[in-house]
C-alpha cells in the first residue's frame, strides 16, 4: 500500500512538473505575424540564454539577450546544424540605458574588474524581439524558418517581415543563425 | 498490471527528471572562496536570466549577463526582498567584443531596428563570474550574503574577496543587490 501511495505521489509530480513546464514549452498565443503566421511562444522569458549582445549606432544602442527553447538549446549546446525542427529562437532587445545607481558606486573604486572608471549600463524600456521557429517543411522556402518581429505584443507589418529572411540568408552556413552560444 | 506499469514508468520519470535537475539546483562543487567558503553552483550557466548589462571603460568593456537559481528568480519576479535564504545571483562576465561577420551583414542595411549604421558586439572570452549565496545565519555579518569571485574555475584571493561586501553595501535598500530583473 505504501509502495501504491508513493507511485501515486511520483505520479502527481510528473503531472505537476508537465503542468509548470507547460508555459515555456513554446506553446504560442496572441496576434501571428505576416507571411510567416509566427505567433509568441508564452514563456520565453524564462527560456535558456543563449547569448547576450549589443547593437551600438553613436549614442544610441541594445542590449540584447538571445533566448532559446529546450530544442534550440541542445543543437547550440551539441552544436547540431541543422537546428532540428521546433527550434525556437528569441531575440529580446532592450534600450541600452545609463545606471546612475551603479556609476554612484562604481565612482567609488578607481578600478572594477581590471577597468579604469567604468561606467554601467542596463536594459531599460523593451523595444522588440524578434523570434524564429524552425520547421523544414512549413518554412521551405525560408530556409526552413518563420520568421516574426513583436512590439509591445503587436507583430510589424508585412514589409517588416519581407526584410527577415534576405537578412539572414547570408549567415546559411550557420543555418542562417547569426548568434552563437556564448561560453 | 498496466496500472503498475504505468506508475513505475512515471515513477522513472520523476527520477530522471530529478536527475536531469540536479546540477541546477545549485550543489556546488570545486574550490572554495576564501572568507565565505561559496563554491560555483553547478549548471548555473542554465539557469533564468536575471538581466544583461554592460561595464565600460573607453574601449575595454564587459557583457554580462546574470542569472538567477530557482529561488532567486522567484524573488525577482515577485519583487520579494529580502531575499531568502538558498537564492543564488551569478554575474558571468565576458569581454565585450565587435563581431566583424555581423557587421558585414549589418552594412547592408543602412537602418536596423532604428538605428543607423550599428556595428554589433558580443560576448568573447569568459573573464570572471560573481556569485552572491542567501544564507541569513551563515552570513549574519555580511547583509545574509556569501560572495565569491571566480576566474577560470579558481576562486581570487582574499583581499578580493574582502572587497565584495563594502560594494554591496550601499545596496541595502534592494537586499544588497544591483541587479534589477529585466522587463
Amino acid at each position: 500500500m505504501k509502495r501504491i501511495a508513493f507511485l501515486l505521489v511520483a505520479f502527481a509530480a510528473v503531472v505537476g512538473i508537465a503542468v509548470l513546464k507547460a508555459p515555456a514549452s513554446g506553446q504560442a498565443d496572441g496576434q501571428a505575424a505576416p507571411i510567416y503566421g509566427v505567433k509568441i511562444p508564452s514563456g520565453y522569458r524564462d527560456w535558456e540564454l543563449i547569448s547576450v549582445s549589443e547593437i551600438a549606432a553613436g549614442d544610441k544602442s541594445q542590449l540584447r539577450a538571445e533566448f532559446g527553447n529546450d530544442i534550440a538549446i541542445k543543437a547550440f549546446q551539441e552544436r547540431t546544424l541543422p537546428f532540428p525542427d521546433g527550434a525556437i529562437i528569441v531575440a529580446q532587445h532592450w534600450a541600452k540605458v545609463s545606471s546612475p545607481d551603479n556609476d554612484k558606486i562604481l565612482s567609488l573604486a578607481p578600478m572594477v574588474a581590471g577597468l579604469e572608471n567604468p561606467k554601467s549600463f542596463v536594459p531599460g524600456s523593451r523595444i522588440n524581439a524578434q523570434f524564429m521557429v524552425k520547421d523544414s517543411k512549413k518554412y521551405a522556402s525560408s530556409g526552413g524558418w518563420g520568421f516574426a518581429d513583436f512590439k509591445d505584443g503587436k507583430p510589424g507589418d508585412e514589409a517588416l517581415h519581407k526584410t527577415c529572411f534576405p537578412c539572414h540568408e547570408p549567415a546559411k552556413a550557420h543555418d542562417y543563425v547569426y548568434t552563437h552560444y556564448a561560453p
